[in-house]
């Protein structure tokens, strides 16, 4: 087996800041030792490969748990495929993601899974796994799940919007989690109460309200926070355990705070767009907006503090980034003149190692937060700690050098991401991605692609380790 | 006109007690006045009757604004007509009753209504009024509310449970909201999540669990307080007022709290079956915990104690009876071996007032908290004020004298209502109604019944006046 | 004895608005009647003066139960004395005040009443009683409450500020709560952490921070709540109720509803300062400020939603004055070059009914609300109820026709309390003071002084009437 | 430099578990690497000592935040020197102690730093530091808050309990706390109203209620609660971090759990006797409660659930022991007749680790936070991280082997700390530490100790690296 070493950076994982080397065999995390110890300077002789570190950040590579590559909604196809979204996700110093496999109506979650697996199957630059989702639930559907916890897919997503599609009503949505408490699943929950919002979106286009602003009012954020107070007694109810995808609202933070004050398994994530984005953004003008429609969507400016204090708390657990890229020529533009046609969705797989990095830089987290919210807490979340997540011996050798000094400018002209515009164009961040190694093998080489799809492997999940 | 004087009584508003004669002309109440002063000691001269209070309470007729007379439930009917329910209330001391017009789905909210008014007219002993129980909810049934405002029948309840009967969904819960909002109807909700408690229904039949007992059980308390905190956030999005009926759970209370505490129009009803009553009797042994049946059902009985201090923290505000009596024999019998097929509702039309004297006597409610959740605040939330629930000039002579010192014993055996058991059999409280006047006429005289079915009047009502 | 009747107007009290006309018999009110009854339409005839109130509302005299006449602080007098003050108080509509005796340290509460007495004795043109400052906690004071409380000086109000003046610290509070649970006594609180304030005003001074919105901001709002959280506290150990004095930040307010939800016996008062002024008037430039400085201070505008929020939801229940002048000129003016030298106080006893009615025609509160908060709960609170704050059979005839319609321009050029400035200067009231009775003798009639020093009686009070 | 090596344990960190050998370099740890790696078997040949811990925890050695060796209370010293205390710490699996140095009134902070390095100095068996107890805030101690926080004693102890003795009041609270804020030190505040509380102290035993029970009595929850809350506000006044000592009563935890929601910097500890023990051993007959007096004291046995729950939400960050302990003869016996003269303490260093292991073998905690609670957090509260508290390359090699399996009944009989009884004795824990090193030298070799008086070492600290 080969052997590398990365030496002279500072590992960074959630519990630790440590000055080691790190040993890499057959890839994965063989030993870290100190700078300069005698054990340390023994390796480079016989190393294959030395990666010099020196003032660099060693990281573990990037968790992504909420990607959903070329999902079909709205008669069309989120723009990246397997293979440009996860090589986007190299770039952007990540190398695992999780992807939400479909059920569709009347079929079987097997089914659903079986295509998934297809897509994506040898087109992966970095490994991949599966979350489900559910678009029924029945005695059928609830015996499968038992089935797919076994073989690796642990986590099954629910609807409480998107009547009609995806929607679950609360007696499915219960007894889906009652079944979750006994085989070890967990319910990942999009809570907006999507009935009521319904009757809003109608009246909005009745009345004229046409532009895609009008679409973040309709949402309101009020209607977010009763589903996830909604999800949390049903999860009390069924004594399961209940993670919430895409928080933005700061009464929905209130509703989690509330539940994990009583102890309860109750866990949220939020995402880039949430805490740098705004409902400003929507409302640009001449259907600009159009590119930051996403549900739930973007709020207000002021709610941003309070997804920032949620991270800080740990009342939110997660970022990740709902990457869900529709171009705006020809995707974004179907919902011209109705905003309820716009594809629901933002591209940023690739940005938000460095977006959440600028938080760090600006100090609303420290450094291990920035690992623990974007690495660590997503591999226990969804079953696949210590493998990913971390670097500790015997871990997989996902790794990330990121330079902390490098600054560089976020643009749809350098990105990877197969979509034609950036949610955050312009902005310049603190922080680059320079090199990524996947299970030892590098897929990115000092800011040059060497890696190749197929080389990302499906990585079957245990259940929930952030279990308290 | 004939003129009646009450005199040598403590007149005891939800604000007031006065030593004060009460001077009664052409069925209202024409003046007060002090007690051997001047003016009262004319009054006796040139009355028609006058009635001697002296050591006694008098009090304004009660008002019970939650009432089932002849409700079709579960293929029988409640067992009291108004003609057998008016006169029982009376003998309670109620003198007004709400009653539910319910709407059948496909119908018209009109027919519903002239349904009930054909029940009605002519048969009963006290005044009283309409509520409209909505099963529909769409353009023809919103319209028609506009024009059922107008008429006097201002209030219009939902369901969150019973799907395939009353059962609104969320959106259509938000119409009427706005469209309450916008004509100043008062939305009633019944809060419990009913689509989650079917589920929990059908498992528990399946399982077995068939015993009254059971039907306490599978509605879960967070399950109610998850319907009322969903209902209040509807309500905050359409802009509307909310009352919600029979809170019997700690969980909810705290939810009205809460949002009474942001100074919202929430509203809380409770009943004396929650208040007196608990799952201990839904266990009674050899099925006589179906006497007990009602949704939501009795809680266990630490409950208790948070409705009464949600009762003087005024995060309740009435209580109601919710009066929807079934026989045992014949009615009650229909769900042996099937909690589910039980008709629920108990009896209590004629026990209110009693009931919650006796938590006066106990020291869990003052006097006049004791005429402000009986008489004076359903007047106010329901717009029947000034002229019901309370005892000022102007105001109906609807009077109560009350003895607060003879004690009974509560019995099927001697109550009025028609049903064969009493929820409360062998309790001894403290405190009798003696005579009772209905617009200055004589109904109950001294513990005999002097009234007649028709003397009752179908009284229309404003908006709700018990706003923030 | 002589009988006077008030005809033609709308009563309204807390609880009740009827059109009713009122007759008055040797200084009580004997009856009331409605409009045009024939009871009513009698006693024009027989009576010795008619008060024609046709359009006007007929409403209980005020119940100020915060004022500081001739307050000695700072080494000047606040500059009403109890005749100019309650002759103020008159034409503001108010006829009842509670004034504070103070016990100066080392002295008894005897002579610190006797020395109140004697101020108050034959000036007052409007009835009086008092509360009792305790600058002592000590075996010998605690012994005189339970004598003043038998004798109708039944409250005691202690401070948490002002250490070496009025300061108790937190033992001395607890054993006065305890001594009050005991003899119901009613310990009414300025919860402000004076020691912390104290340490924040030597350091602004120290860093040349002198001018008046110093004052404001050295008196944190945190150390506000903190003090009103403490004061709860003890009063929970103690098994005493509460009443916190001038409340004026949102974050005490917050600790009280906090409370009331547990059902505790806390209330809370505020001033109208606190409602219709802010940190913006101590931030008037020029030493202008000064004229706002009071204890609490005034608070950035933001917090004025809150209180009255707090007072429509009943997590405040009294608004009273603190009605303590000092003038600008001579008074004020001591503390120029240092804020904690200007003597904290502000005029109010005339201005607050009508800036209360102001908020009735902003909507801000109701009509009965009005009454509520500033005349029957502060009667019921401080144990002169039902003589004063309500409008009934056998209460005082002090009783105010006011004219909901006329304008008028608060202003000290108009004003008569004895004190050159108003802080309320040039402001626009809709409403006005027409004609005031007190125990049924004109004080102020139609617009004209008719009252005498020396009419006002003092009042002995019964305890807390408001307890639940 | 001799070489160890640890081989075949399973490494558990606050962060993760690791099947890794550990190779000790110097006193600290030099490298981790995988079980049955390559690199990991070339150690064993080249290292001076193999320690297998097959089947075995190698975990980081305790560090106990709390502990009062020698300590003068009472008229008396606790019964542990620094060198019988350190010895059990370590039996114990304790291999860092941070002691309280004390400040006597009147005299210099650096007089009493100074006396205690005196006491430990050649004394320990393992390593320690110190916080400081300031009995005097005043100008001169403020200043010399700045110079010790540069020499590594970075926190500072304060009593709002204990007046004449330790007690300061707010003012002098707040002046602490605004130093720390500039100079980086952390307050730990001993949060119990101490005045109030000696209030009820006089009052119990003048009603003769002198018994060891009333000593948890008199001390009130709610008046930890409040000292806590007003500790909160106080530090949010001064923008500095807050570090609450030993909570015991679950209303202070939930006011902890209050500010921690609003993203403040506030900590909580607590101690194994709180978890453990309960109101009910200080009411054992016979002067045995005397045992288990402390302050703030036992709580009911409901208490303990919401100091575990606390400890699962993070809510309480820290379980330190306060070992304190006094012997039962001669010493505590002091308090015979008026528990108020019981000396306040408990032993404990010894048997924290497993007392908390046993948690985790009950499934309270999991293993990761048995050590984050125990070590991690302790350690980077106080400015160890990360020489102590974690495995890492670079740690200290402060590391224990602890047999998960081996049970032990825990006894006055068997235990090293220098005192006559056991407050758990009698109870039988799993788990049990084998082999103790500090910084890379044996102390205790498979249970035998091995250590000396002396090595360790005093160990200056840095300020808090627990802020977020």
């Amino acid at each position: 087996m080969s052997l590398t070493v990365i030496r002279g950076g500072l590992v960074i994982t959630a519990a630790e800041e440590t000055p080691a080397d790190v040993l890499i065999d057959g890839g994965r995390v063989a030993a870290l030792a100190a700078h300069g110890s005698e054990i340390a300077s023994g390796w480079s002789g016989s190393a294959d490969r030395v990666i010099d570190a020196t003032g660099k950040y060693v990281i573990p590579g990037g968790v992504d748990t909420h990607t959903h590559m070329e999902l079909p909604f709205g008669g069309t196809f989120a723009s990246d495929t397997f293979e440009t979204g996860t090589r986007a996700a190299a770039w952007g110093g990540t190398t695992t993601i999780v992807d939400f496999a479909v059920q569709t109506a009347g079929n079987s979650l097997r089914a659903g899974l079986d295509a998934w697996h297809a897509k994506a199957d040898g087109a992966c630059a970095v490994d991949y796994a599966f979350h489900m989702i559910m678009s029924d639930v029945n005695e059928d559907t609830l015996k499968e799940m038992d089935g797919l916890v076994d073989e690796g897919v642990t986590s099954f997503k629910l609807f409480m919007a998107y009547p009609g599609v995806f929607y679950s009503d609360d007696g499915r949505i219960l007894r889906a989690m009652q079944r979750s408490a006994g085989n070890g699943g967990l319910i990942m929950m999009h809570a907006e109460n999507g009935i009521a919002i319904d009757v809003l979106v109608e009246q909005a286009l009745a009345e004229g309200r046409t532009d895609p602003r009008h679409h973040g009012e309709v949402r309101h954020a009020l209607l977010e926070a009763e589903a996830t107070h909604r999800a949390i007694q049903l999860a009390r109810v069924a004594g399961a355990p209940l993670y919430v995808v895409h928080v933005s609202a700061r009464e929905a933070v209130a509703e989690l705070a509330q539940a994990r004050d009583l102890g309860l398994n109750v866990f949220g994530e939020t995402c880039p767009q949430y805490l740098f984005l705004s409902a400003d953004n929507l409302a640009e003008p001449g259907f600009e907006g159009a590119k930051y429609v996403c549900s739930t969507p973007l709020r207000p400016r002021e709610h941003q503090e309070f997804l920032w204090r949620g991270l800080r708390t740990n009342d939110l657990q997660v970022v990740s980034t709902d990457h869900c890229p529709f171009c705006f020529t020809g995707q974004k533009e179907l919902g011209r003149g109705d905003f309820s046609k716009i594809p629901n969705g933002l591209p940023g797989v690739e940005d938000r190692m460095d977006l959440l990095h600028q938080a760090v830089v600006e100090g609303r987290i420290s450094r291990r937060r920035w690992i623990e919210i974007a690495c660590a807490t997503p591999a226990r979340m969804f079953g696949l700690y210590p493998r990913k997540g971390t670097i500790a011996p015997g871990a997989d050798a996902d790794i990330v050098i990121y330079n902390p000094d490098a600054g560089h400018v976020i643009s749809a002209e350098t990105h990877h991401m197969n979509v034609d515009y950036s949610a955050y164009e312009g902005r310049t961040v603190t922080g680059r991605v320079e090199t990524v190694l996947s299970r030892g093998e590098l897929v990115i080489d000092d800011r040059s692609y060497v890696g190749r799809a197929g080389h990302g492997r499906y990585t079957p999940r245990g259940t929930c380790q952030y279990l308290i």
